[in-house]
């Protein structure tokens, strides 16, 4: 039974998140709906992240099972898509993996990008793919702050109520602000990430990049291990899933 | 009588284009209404370039005059944009300019970009904001051939047909072709174009990058002065109007 390996880009807007479940359209049911009408197969199409409504994808990845082995993996991919066809949702690359790949369970890295448009003036272009803060932020008081939060961790300040996850500790990689004119880019890499930690690192950051904050008040926040000790969650529309990393 | 430069940035999906006419939604008619809207006066919107139904600016350029002298730069920025709210149109700055400033004919260049993403897999991020080429396209030769359309030249071969300059000859100061990754950029930049100029010298460009073209057949076509020698138009989507110089 072939296994496929699949990335998959998606604008999060028109999706109540990744993950299927009983009322809205998700990007895992578009995905299992098109292999469906091209295999004849009803297939669970795994995702390493489980994106939530609104958040963008440029690197998820999945994995997919079919009883049939005629199909190429190339093959797979554009028949999916032709199926996908108009939801701005694509497989932008396939291959053949082993049984034992899991997109989920055997990633090693997870990549986020939040991008913010610091500005006074509202998005055109980029209206829904960022968060636009009118008040100037010290960027260098953000990545400051950013490095506080380095680590291993308890990051329960950082999780959402609702949260899954068993153990509120991560270890977070990697945690860059920087400027690029009016865009204020915020990368996040860790093997994985609980519940809305990404959209509350960055909420907390602005506070620092306000000046509402120091740095060290993200430090304090952390050490809390109290999700009220944290700043609020920032909107959905400014993140998106940059790749997954597997071994090898 | 103050004059106010605005720069304007837009999508241009949901426009016939930048210039007011008789039907559809334009972007410099909404520009209008707002300005009507916050000021209570009828003015023209005069812009620095008549940009096609579907074509994004990030830095286009217009000039308004109002009666009334109570009214900040900022707060005409701040006014103009609330009233043109949802729509994906942006004031991204405002200065008072001196009535000699005129927004087209003070120009002294204008910078297009235009962005193909090539690629097998059909776009979800990019969707609306590029022209999709599954062909793998040799950048070298698209490059190549950019350069033998450097210069002061009879366009003809490059016009639309319905185009209104009195004259086809056009100097054309930077042609680019440079590939990122998957996306493939064109920068364009000269004091004025003719109608559609830069989509024509793309969709010519494709042949080239496609191996249907050699850079030779760029030069043979701009010496033809007909339409009809050189490639398609490229489609509008994939076309920002992204500065406009002006001196000092």
């Amino acid at each position: 039974m072939p296994r496929y390996r699949l990335t998959v880009e998606y604008d999060g807007a028109p999706f109540v998140g990744w993950q299927r479940q009983g009322n809205g359209q998700t990007v895992q049911a578009v995905l299992e709906d098109a292999v469906l009408a091209f295999s004849g197969e009803r297939v669970e199409v795994a995702g390493a992240g489980r994106t939530d409504t609104g958040v963008h994808a440029a690197g998820q990845v999945a994995h997919i099972d079919l009883l049939s082995d005629r199909f190429a993996p190339r093959a797979v991919m554009n028949a999916v898509n032709a199926y996908l066809q108009p939801l701005p949702v694509a497989v932008i690359a396939a291959e053949a993996v082993p049984d034992e790949f899991h997109a989920r369970f055997s990633a090693i890295w997870r990549a986020y990008r939040y991008v913010i448009v610091n500005r006074g003036a509202p998005l055109a272009l980029d209206a829904g793919r960022a968060w636009h803060i009118k008040a100037p932020l010290d960027v260098g008081a953000m990545q400051a702050g950013a490095q506080r939060l380095l680590g291993h961790h308890d990051f329960t300040s950082f999780r959402a109520t609702h949260c899954q996850s068993k153990s509120p500790a991560k270890t977070l990689d990697l945690l860059t602000v920087s400027r690029h004119g009016e865009r204020v880019v915020v990368e996040a890499r860790a093997r994985s990430f609980l519940h809305h930690q990404v959209r509350n690192m960055v909420g907390t950051l602005k506070l620092v990049g306000e000046g509402k904050w120091r740095p060290d008040d993200v430090t304090a926040a952390l050490a809390a291990r109290d999700r009220a000790a944290a700043g609020p969650t920032a909107p959905a529309e400014g993140l998106t899933l940059v790749a997954v990393g597997y071994p090898g």
